[in-house]
C-alpha cells in the first residue's frame, strides 16, 4: 500500500500518553478528557499525569510541586553564556542554544534509568521556562529575575517574564495555556524528540531536537503568524474582506485546520473563552473580536475550524507577552509532553528509521573530470 | 495493514539523493555507485553531487571548492563562547551548542530560497568541521588552529584537528571516510533533519536536530563502542571467545548488522581496506587484525556483516583521532547529506506528522483531589 505524503496516518509508535479522536474533536491525556483538565487541573498536576499515567493523590502532588519548584534555577554558567548572546538573537534560537548547554552541567545525562530520566525531565521542564524568561530580561538589558522555589509554575514564569507579580487572571490564563499545549501525540516536535531518543540519545538531545522542530512556521511559529494577521486585519469589520482576498490568492489562513481534527479543536474552545475573559478584564476586546470575525469568515467560506494556535495569539498578546516569544511559550508547555514521550520511547525502544522512495536516476556512470565537459555539451 | 515498529519499511518521503538496494548491498549517490565515488571522488566533489544532482565539470568544481574553502572560519563570538565551555563537555554536546549558536550570526536564516539555502549549506558544512577541530584544541587548553582558505576539506580538517600538517595517507583516509559517510537515505539523523525542515524551520534548526539524533549510541555512537570492544578484546586470538560470550549473554556486537542491508555494507569494504593500509603505514596492524578476527567470529556464528561503523573505528584510531571525537567525525561528513535532504524537503514540502497507536486507558474520569486517596485505596 503506498504511503501518503508526510507519513499521514502512518503509525510510528504505540503510545499511552495522549489520544486524539479527530472525527469527534476529542483529546485525552492518559484517558482523561482535555475539557476536564482545562477546567480543574494545573500544569503541575497535568505534568504529573503525563509522566506517571495517573492523577496524583494530595501528598504526591505536594511532593511533586515542591520538587518541581526547587529545581528552577539555571546553572550560573548558562546564564553567563546567555548574557553574551547577541541581543537580536531570536528567542527560539536563544532557547535552543541555552537548552543544549544545560547538558554540559548534568553529569548524570548518560543514565537513562527511569528514576534518572524522571529527575532530569523535572529539571529540564522547570528550567526551560527559566531560560525563556531570563533571555527576555537579558535581551532588554535587564537582570534576569531569579526563580522562586514556591508558587505555581505559571505564576513564577509570568513573574520572571514580566519582572512583576502577575495579575491572577493572567496567571490562570498561562496555566490554562500550559495545560492545553502540554501534549498532542506525535506532532512534529514530539516526533523529532522520539526519533532522537530512539537512537538512545539523552534527554537533552531529544529536547533540543524538539525545540528545533517547534521553531518552524508550520508548527510553533503559527501563533506568531496569527497575531501578525490580526494586526493586518485591524478591526472586526475588515475580517471578511481579508479572508476573502487571502483565500482567493490560494493562501492559507494561519490558525485554521489540522491534519487530525475534523471538528473544532477542543483546545480552541477554552482558549476562545479565555481570550474573551482576558479582553473583558483589560477592557479591550479588540483582539478577541477580530479573532471571532476571522473565525466566522473562515467558517463561512471553507468550513475550517480554528486550531490551538488561533486563540492562543489574542490570549498571549492581551497578557502582554511579546509576539516573538509566542513559540517559546509553546515550548514551556510542550516540554512536559516531550519528556513523557521520551520516557515512553526509552521504556520500549526501537530505532525509528523509515525508508525513502528513491525517485532519482539509476546506474549513472562516474565520468572522470576531463570527460565531463563533453558529456554536458 | 499494521505498521512494523520503528517505521520499518514505511516510506516517509520521495528522494532522489541516495538509494540503498539492501538485498544487493548497493548504495548510490544520485545514481552513482558508492564504489566509484570511494575510488575516484573527493568529499568536495561528492558534496557537489549530493547538492546539485550531477558531477561538476572542472570549472564548476574549482569554483565550488574555492567557495567552500573560503567560508571555513567561525564567527568570532562562537569561538569566544566555545572557550567558556567546560573542558569536560562531550564533543557532541559542544558541537550541538556551537552549531545552534551559529544561527545567531546569520541574518539571512529565514530565507529558504534555493540560492540562500545552498549558500547556507556550504557555510554550515564547512564550519561544522571547524567547530569540531576548534573544540578539540580548546578542551586541551590550546588555541584553535585557524582554517586555511585553500587545500581540501579533509586536509584542512586534519590539520586543524591535530595542529600539524597531516600525513597524505591520513588525509586520504579522512577524505574516504567523509565520502562514505556523506549520505545514507533516511537514517535517523537525516530523518530528524527532514522532520524539522518540514515545519519550515531553518537549516540551523534542522542541523541541530540531526546532530541531536546522531549523538545516540545506536547511531553516531556506534563507532566509539566498536573501539571500546576492540580494546576489550585486546588481541586477535581472543576475538572468538569474546564474541561467543557476548552472544551467549544475548548482547549485540557493535558495528554489525543493519536494518536495510542484507549483505555486506558496501562502505565497509573500503574501510576494511583502508584500515589495513593505515595499519601497514604506521607498522601497527593490531587494530585491523583484531577487527578481522571479530568479523570472522561474528560471521561464523551469526552470519552478520560489518556495517560502516565497524572499520571506521580502527581507521580513526590509527589516524590518531581521540575516541570520543568519533561521532563528531560522522557529523563532519553527514552534514553534506543532511543539507541535501533539507533542500530536497523544502523544494516539495509537506509536514511530517505520523500518528501513534493509542494503547492506554480510555474514558478515565477526572477525580477531585480530595477523592483520589479513596480511589487509590
Amino acid at each position: 500500500m503506498p504511503q501518503k505524503g508526510g507519513l499521514e496516518d502512518a503509525i510510528a509508535a504505540n503510545s499511552a500518553i495522549s489520544d486524539i479522536i479527530g472525527n469527534q474533536g476529542r483529546l485525552t491525556y492518559r484517558g482523561i478528557d482535555i475539557h476536564e483538565l482545562a477546567q480543574h487541573s494545573s500544569f503541575e498536576e497535568t505534568t504529573y499525569l503525563l509522566w506517571h499515567g495517573t492523577l496524583p493523590g494530595a501528598p504526591a502532588l505536594q511532593r511533586f510541586t515542591h520538587a518541581f519548584a526547587s529545581v528552577r534555577a539555571l546553572p550560573e554558567p548558562v546564564l553567563t553564556m546567555m548574557r553574551d548572546f547577541p541581543r537580536d538573537a531570536t528567542p527560539m534560537n536563544a532557547l535552543r542554544t541555552a537548552l543544549s548547554a544545560l547538558a554540559f552541567y548534568d553529569r548524570t545525562a548518560p543514565d537513562r534509568s527511569p528514576a534518572a530520566s524522571a529527575a532530569r525531565a523535572m529539571r529540564v521542564t522547570a528550567q526551560l521556562a527559566t531560560i525563556v524568561a531570563a533571555y527576555e530580561q537579558i535581551r532588554r538589558g535587564r537582570h534576569p529575575v531569579p526563580p522562586e522555589s514556591e508558587g505555581s509554575h505559571a505564576q513564577n514564569f509570568m513573574r520572571m517574564l514580566s519582572g512583576a507579580e502577575a495579575d491572577p487572571l493572567v496567571v490562570r490564563a498561562m496555566d490554562l495555556a500550559l495545560i492545553l499545549h502540554a501534549d498532542h501525540e506525535l506532532n512534529a516536535s514530539t516526533f523529532a524528540a522520539r526519533v532522537t531518543a530512539a537512537t538512545l540519545a539523552d534527554l537533552y538531545a531529544a529536547m533540543v531536537a524538539a525545540v528545533s522542530a517547534l521553531s518552524g512556521p508550520l508548527h510553533g511559529g503559527a501563533t506568531e503568524q496569527v497575531m501578525t494577521m490580526l494586526h493586518t486585519v485591524g478591526e472586526p469589520s475588515k475580517a471578511a474582506a481579508y479572508v476573502e482576498e487571502r483565500l482567493a490568492a490560494q493562501e492559507k489562513i494561519p490558525g485554521f485546520g489540522h491534519r487530525v481534527y475534523r471538528t473544532e479543536d477542543p483546545r480552541a474552545t477554552h482558549l476562545r473563552d479565555m481570550s474573551r475573559r482576558l479582553g473583558e478584564h483589560v477592557d479591550n476586546l479588540r483582539w478577541y473580536e477580530i479573532s471571532r470575525a476571522v473565525e466566522e469568515a473562515v467558517m463561512a467560506r471553507r468550513q475550517l475550524y480554528p486550531n490551538v494556535d488561533f486563540y492562543s495569539a489574542s490570549c498571549y498578546f492581551t497578557m502582554g507577552i511579546p509576539v516573538d516569544l509566542f513559540p517559546t511559550i509553546f515550548a514551556v508547555s510542550r516540554v512536559a509532553g516531550w519528556c513523557a514521550h521520551v520516557m515512553e520511547q526509552y521504556a520500549d525502544n526501537r530505532l525509528i528509521r523509515p525508508r525513502a522512495q528513491y525517485v532519482g536516476p539509476q546506474n549513472v556512470r562516474y565520468l572522470p573530470l576531463d570527460r565531463r565537459a563533453q558529456a554536458a555539451s
